[in-house]
């Protein structure tokens, strides 16, 4: 556990479009770039918005390169005449915009392979401002701008303009304004990151338990995020190689698991429990089916999204246990699971019993319900928890969805 | 349909806390102020985001001041140290902090309701600037602030600082800043807003059929922004008396009715395609099931939210017909659903066959497919749709499952 040994580098974020000033689109390009540059010890200061009007990019541009070291912008680079990201920088800089070749052949071939005629329009994104960098777009037409912008006594400030299309945005700053930030930070030149998930217990707790492991100049870092009652810990390492970075982030694994075991379900930005309880029966070559009474049914197509598993039978929503019984023609809710375990050929069966109505207002936290949560096993035995469940109702079915999954997954255990 | 009659004014957003600049939360107030502000008419041209840093945020306030007429700023008015806006204010503005008493009073109220003591650093809550006015918060202890700066040979610019918790700043904002801004720019004192929901049409062919009613000077205005591929249309009208409101909306309303009928389904923020389906099903005292078949489940949780509703009775989900055939016991697709029909008691089934997989990378779009609703009458008689469909992973089912109730209210019409 090395301490980051150089200068804080400080960084502004841009967001370029009327689409975000008016409202119409919501920018979700910031939160990530400013994730993603703090995770490089980098510490972003400012976020700036601004629409498709030349002299307010301008203005923009300047105050950010005043007071950040590192500026990434989004947006602005596309061919048409809303398109002003490559004319502000060139008027801030007073430079004038020079046709790069490189860029112009990457475009044509871009057209090419999508087998068009490339409009006259497009050569407009092949410019630059002189003495300023391409970053390739791997992914689209639109190169990115890396230009270094002078400043009295202090180290210049470093622009680094990517298109707003977020797929590509991503690309290109993982791919090449990570490492040239991380050059610039004095830090190592390699970079690696892991994903660690954990259900059931909350943010401040999470936080209290991991103590110093969460601090800022840790190295490798440690980030907490919190999405719909899942946490998710980053763990971002940056050293001279691959192999050192793999290590850093393995012993930092270890630590986490010795301080929260017992919340932990998995690894990777996108798996969820769902996942987890998948590979558990996939690997003992069960299945499992779902039933949801009451007003939500979240958990089936969860377990439908997961892809063509032999793990996951099928569900069934309905608004009570009457109605299910009913369904099955048969005398009791104990019936109808057996009823049920039988017609879908599945070995477990998850019941969730019933998810409140969330008419209450919006943005009015809801009051704790009672919700129980039956599993009934291949034999026949069926565990059973009642949980007391409330809060926002934005997020209260799937916090329900969730915690009838981490239960499946002790008893499985 | 009058013009706007005064000088357009302009705005700024401020988005305050370390969590927003670190990417740990994502900033959702500067959306909805950027609409709420925008339907006022005036122009939002600039958001900002800063984090609890004293200097930064004198230096964000003072910049946006110069640039815009009117700020709106979120968060920094809590109680703790990190809190800052109060303070920030007052640097700015050169003007000391003075206690005001109906603060105080408001927010010992607050304590007293909850039954807690109130404690002492929650003071510091009902500090103001001299020369300041309080925006009345019925929902937390933190008032809002309403501040004036000169500004050398133009109007003063106007800054309302409000908290970041959004129930509380959209209530604020609604009950006292928007009134107060309708008021600077000469407009009418009374707003009113409509939205009408439409599905089945593109947002570049909606706003081609809409021509001039979207146009920025319209009165009332008509924003239009897309969710998942459904359509909402704002309509905001400023008069003198909510009669006069109520006038406009009802004339605007009737003339876009008239532009495009065909993807029109109702009224009202958080209206969508199930309830529109609930509601025609209700007053035939009719009843539906739905069977979703392949990777996706999504119809079973949409229509199970709607609350108590007899309309819906329940859902399926499965991976493939051959799943469906062998849990019913059935010789084919066509029993299948007449038995399932019979099991729900349902007069109406809708059947999504199928979902495909999302397993392609994320941010890639994906192939068209062909997907088949069925939708089965009360009488028995099948109706059959195959539609092709591609699209972003991240909306894909979500189309489908819109297009599937599309098709439903077609055949119940």
């Amino acid at each position: 556990m090395t301490k980051h040994p150089c200068r804080q580098l400080t960084c502004e974020i841009i967001s370029i479009g009327d689409e975000m000033t008016s409202g119409a689109r919501l920018d979700t390009n910031a939160q990530w770039l400013s994730r993603r540059v703090g995770e490089l010890g980098v510490v972003v200061k400012f976020h700036s918005t601004v629409g498709d009007t030349l002299s307010d990019n301008v203005d923009v541009f300047r105050i950010a390169a005043s007071r950040a070291d590192i500026v990434v912008a989004t947006g602005g680079l596309g061919p048409t005449r809303d398109d002003l990201t490559r004319e502000a920088l060139s008027i801030m800089v007073d430079r004038p915009l020079e046709m790069r070749d490189s860029a112009m052949q990457h475009i044509e071939s871009m057209f090419a392979k999508r087998h068009r005629e490339m409009p006259e329009r497009n050569r407009v994104q092949a410019m630059f401002p002189i003495g300023s960098d391409e970053i390739f777009n791997p992914q689209g037409t639109a190169p990115g701008i890396d230009l270094k912008v002078e400043r009295d006594g202090q180290m210049p400030s470093r622009i680094f303009a990517l298109p707003g299309v977020p797929a590509e945005m991503v690309r290109m700053f993982d791919e090449t304004v990570a490492p040239r930030i991380m050059q610039q930070s004095g830090g190592g030149s390699r970079i690696s990151h892991a994903v660690m998930k954990f259900f059931g217990v909350g943010e401040s707790e999470m936080e209290q338990r991991l103590g110093e492991m969460i601090s800022r100049d840790r190295e490798p870092r440690v980030g907490i995020t919190v999405s719909g009652a899942t946490i998710s810990l980053r763990i971002t390492a940056t050293a001279d190689t691959d192999e050192t970075c793999a290590a850093m982030i393995a012993m930092t694994r270890e630590e986490i698991l010795k301080l929260v075991p017992e919340y932990y379900f998995g690894d990777g930005e996108s798996f969820e429990q769902q996942h987890a309880v998948e590979a558990t029966l996939r690997a003992r070559d069960e299945s499992l089916c779902v039933i949801e009474l009451g007003r939500a049914a979240l958990l089936g197509d969860w377990f439908a999204s997961l892809g063509d598993s032999p793990a996951y039978r099928g569900g069934i929503s309905l608004a009570t246990t009457d109605d299910m019984v009913g369904l099955l023609d048969v005398a009791n809710t104990a019936d109808a699971m057996t009823e049920i375990q039988r017609r879908f050929r599945s070995d477990w069966v998850l019941m969730v019993d019933a998810y409140p109505p969330l008419d209450a207002k919006p943005e009015t936290p809801l009051p704790n319900a009672d919700v129980n949560l039956v599993v009934r096993a291949p034999g026949g035995k069926c565990h059973e928890k009642t949980i007391r469940i409330g809060g926002h109702p934005d997020i209260l079915h799937a916090r329900i969805g969730k915690a009838a999954m981490a239960w499946l997954r002790e008893v499985l255990e």
